[in-house]
């Protein structure tokens, strides 16, 4: 276990939690035991997860009451409708104030565990064993939690922390190498927003990354999640800093919204919304064009796309994003760079550059 | 203005807010727009109260963008179907992070309203304007937010405390009879649970609350939100003290699951539950056997039952109650009193002790 490495995301009221990062945790009752406080388990996890990993994670809690929920896979099923199945387990299995609840998956079932345990019974604890490289190095940390609803990503939701966080980087070796992708453009967004050396760091290390060397990934996903767990540590509620981690994500949902949900992966989405981010931040001045090409070229070694769709019109982006949570009485809210490694929130970008770092990375 | 009062419930994190309680408040508009934030405002409502005060409300609001929601009336509209009528109001006028929620209406609009602020984008501000007795003197204070599922009540649910709780004791003049009824059986609780000499003003004042005596409303509403007030200040998120709040719930909640959610007022099986409860008190010794007649006594004066539904058995009560939150790990925790005023959380109830009390207070 040479790679094993445990951060804290440090919060108040001792709900201070870890995130373990390493090979075959899965395998070790000793990370995931002490967290659960009751007799009662529910594990949250998809149809395409359980045939890998649910009976290994059922075998670590043998003296425990444990039931399974099996969601269908994918971003489209992140609704209501199928929450309610979360609902009707626990209910229909009597489970009580002190169960505990597993996320056994990606990013859609980490925030739909995340949210079935925030709304039942006014909230109980819940444990996150993400499953794709996106997962680890973002959604399942920081407590975040939710649902699409049919006229915006992300609208229904709440903040409700974990009680703990178990990243096997095993899980990996199965992933869809157009899911570790879609992780790396997270794994980017951290270098861009707030680590300029961590930024260079995955461009000298990007081919490891795709080739998934074990210690060079841990080394990722320990710095992604570091990252992350120092702003969510400053700003829980997003009432500030928090908000830079949604570099890339206002371009990037409308993308999503426009495509329908799923047809797109999130980081794919995230990562043309980083382009146009920077491409943005360039037209203020505050970057240089080279940045937004050497961006590119990272990207596109780490197979991610650089433009959107063509049928997609900076109108349509603009309607989109005027729903997004970032929009302020009116006001567009963008994540943008000061520099490499320094994002700002600024609502003074005009009009007239919106539309060309848009129209600019629009596939031909 | 002679009877206006203002309490406070003290919370951490700048969370306290103060809770107004007068007669036409609701032509005031000084009570309510400190409470909002943003230029956004949507209230929800249902299709009895608004035709009655949602155009005085909407008159205070005049500068701000204001939508409305009218719910089904009942409390089988309290589900996740029905909130969604909220979540799309919000989203097709593109409310964002600073809008502000008002719930105009009893304890079903109220916790449905918080609950959809509670959820909204993860969580935005709400301002409980509450127009039944009962939900003024006990589910528009706490914070306590939620809907029924099909197979348990309140079982989805948050905590999301209001900015704002504004009483007009006016509107208690266009409320059935029954409803009022409903509400003291919750004004009777406080004194209880926690305050000997409320329920002795209480039994001294039945008349005149039962006549809407405008001065002894004040009182006795003033009186109750003050009890819960100090409780839900020492334990917000029920983890001790708090639980004795749910006084008479658990049985209750059992009434109201077996008749169907509504056929019974919440207040009704409230009643009913507290005098199972303090039989089940005088069974173990703790209270005289006249302490749960004299109860039985004040209740009746109150226009409300004191029996359950005589198709009701103990068996289904039992099977009813192993569902309710208070039920940890197998224990059934009730609460029960050690004396009138004086209530505790219990675990320690025999079986044969409990089922007597049922079937002692069932209808023949």
């Amino acid at each position: 276990m040479s790679c094993q490495q445990t951060l804290t995301v440090n919060l108040s009221d001792n709900r201070s939690y870890p995130i373990y990062i390493g090979q075959d945790l899965l395998n070790d009752a000793s990370y995931l035991r002490p967290h659960i406080k009751g007799q009662q388990v529910c594990i949250v996890t998809n149809t395409t997860i359980a045939p890998l990993y649910l009976d290994a994670l059922i075998s670590l809690l043998g003296d425990y009451h444990v039931d399974s929920v099996l969601l269908p896979d994918g971003e489209s099923y992140k609704s209501l409708e199928t929450m309610n199945s979360i609902y009707n387990c626990l209910l229909e299995n009597t489970h009580n104030r002190t169960t505990t609840l597993i996320a056994l998956g990606g990013g859609v079932v980490g925030d739909m565990c995340g949210y079935a345990a925030a709304t039942y019974q006014r909230g109980v604890n819940f444990i996150q064993i993400p499953t794709t490289l996106l997962s680890q190095v973002d959604s399942s940390v920081g407590g975040k939690t939710g649902v699409n609803h049919p006229l915006g990503k992300n609208m229904i939701g709440a903040f409700h922390q974990p009680q703990a966080v178990i990243i096997d980087t095993n899980v990996l070796k199965t992933l869809p190498a157009r899911e570790l992708s879609a992780g790396l453009s997270e794994v980017v967004k951290y270098g861009l927003l707030g680590d300029k050396k961590f930024y260079h760091w995955i461009e000298e290390n990007i081919e490891s990354l795709i080739a998934l060397d074990e210690s060079v990934l841990t080394e990722a996903i320990a710095r992604s999640c570091q990252n992350k767990a120092d702003i969510v540590a400053l700003d829980e509620r997003e009432g500030g800093v928090r908000a830079l981690l949604n570099l890339g994500h206002t371009f990037g949902h409308a993308i999503e919204a426009a495509q329908g949900y799923g047809v797109w992966l999130h980081g794919e989405a995230v990562s043309v919304g980083m382009v146009i981010a920077l491409e943005l931040s360039a037209l203020m001045g505050k970057i240089s064009h080279d940045e937004v090409d050497r961006l590119c070229r990272l990207l596109k070694k780490a197979d991610l796309p650089t433009s959107s769709p063509n049928n997609m019109t900076a109108k349509q982006f603009l309607q989109l994003m005027s729903l997004d949570k970032k929009v302020l009485d009116g006001r567009l809210r963008l994540i943008l760079l000061d520099a490499i490694g320094q994002a700002v929130v600024r609502d003074d970008a005009s009009m007239s550059n919106i539309v060309q770092a848009i129209a600019s990375h629009t596939a031909k």
